[in-house]
């Protein structure tokens, strides 16, 4: 990871909608609870891949995981910069600075 | 959602920058598999909230999962960014259509 982002980072927000305009017909079809099975497949994948997959696939298990969760955001009406922007815009939610100093027992 | 970003729109590095500057040395010290155990409660509350949650609930929800995604990419050494970007940069990647065309029974 660089020190600054490269100037064609994608950002939340055109991410989660070029998700909904590949896909947002079928996933409104198939509901939550279905959209959820398939992020939960997605989600061991990704697991698998951290336990024993190369970079190569780390990296393409990370963009489908991200991708049923922003398929399910689009579900449910619920945008991810809003999301992001309210919980971590200010610090860590739970000491409310930049670089967390909550004790190790507790989230996050 | 609206049709266009807002300008304060978060791009998908700077949101991994930010989780990183916040948790990173604790996140490392935890080790992947430790942290995979927190994505995985936040998925659970992520799918209480889609079941039984409000609208800022679930907004909640989404973005503890998206920052314990990050977490997770950090200590792998994997860039979201760049995993977005091969994965989805060309559309749908089983038909490769912006608008998927893939059968309903196939990914995704």
């Amino acid at each position: 990871m660089e020190d600054s982002a490269p100037p064609t980072s994608t950002t939340l927000a055109d991410f989660q909608r070029l998700i909904r305009a590949m896909y947002f017909e079928k996933d409104v079809a198939r509901g939550i609870d279905g959209t959820f099975m398939w992020l939960m497949e997605e989600v061991g994948e990704l697991a698998s891949a951290l336990r024993n997959g190369s970079h190569e696939e780390r990296l393409g298990e990370f963009a489908d995981v991200l991708a049923w969760l922003a398929t399910i955001a689009n579900v449910a009406g619920v945008d991810l910069n809003e999301a992001i922007a309210r919980k971590y815009g200010a610090g860590c939610p739970g000491c409310g600075k930049l670089v967390c100093t909550c004790d190790d027992a507790e989230k996050p």
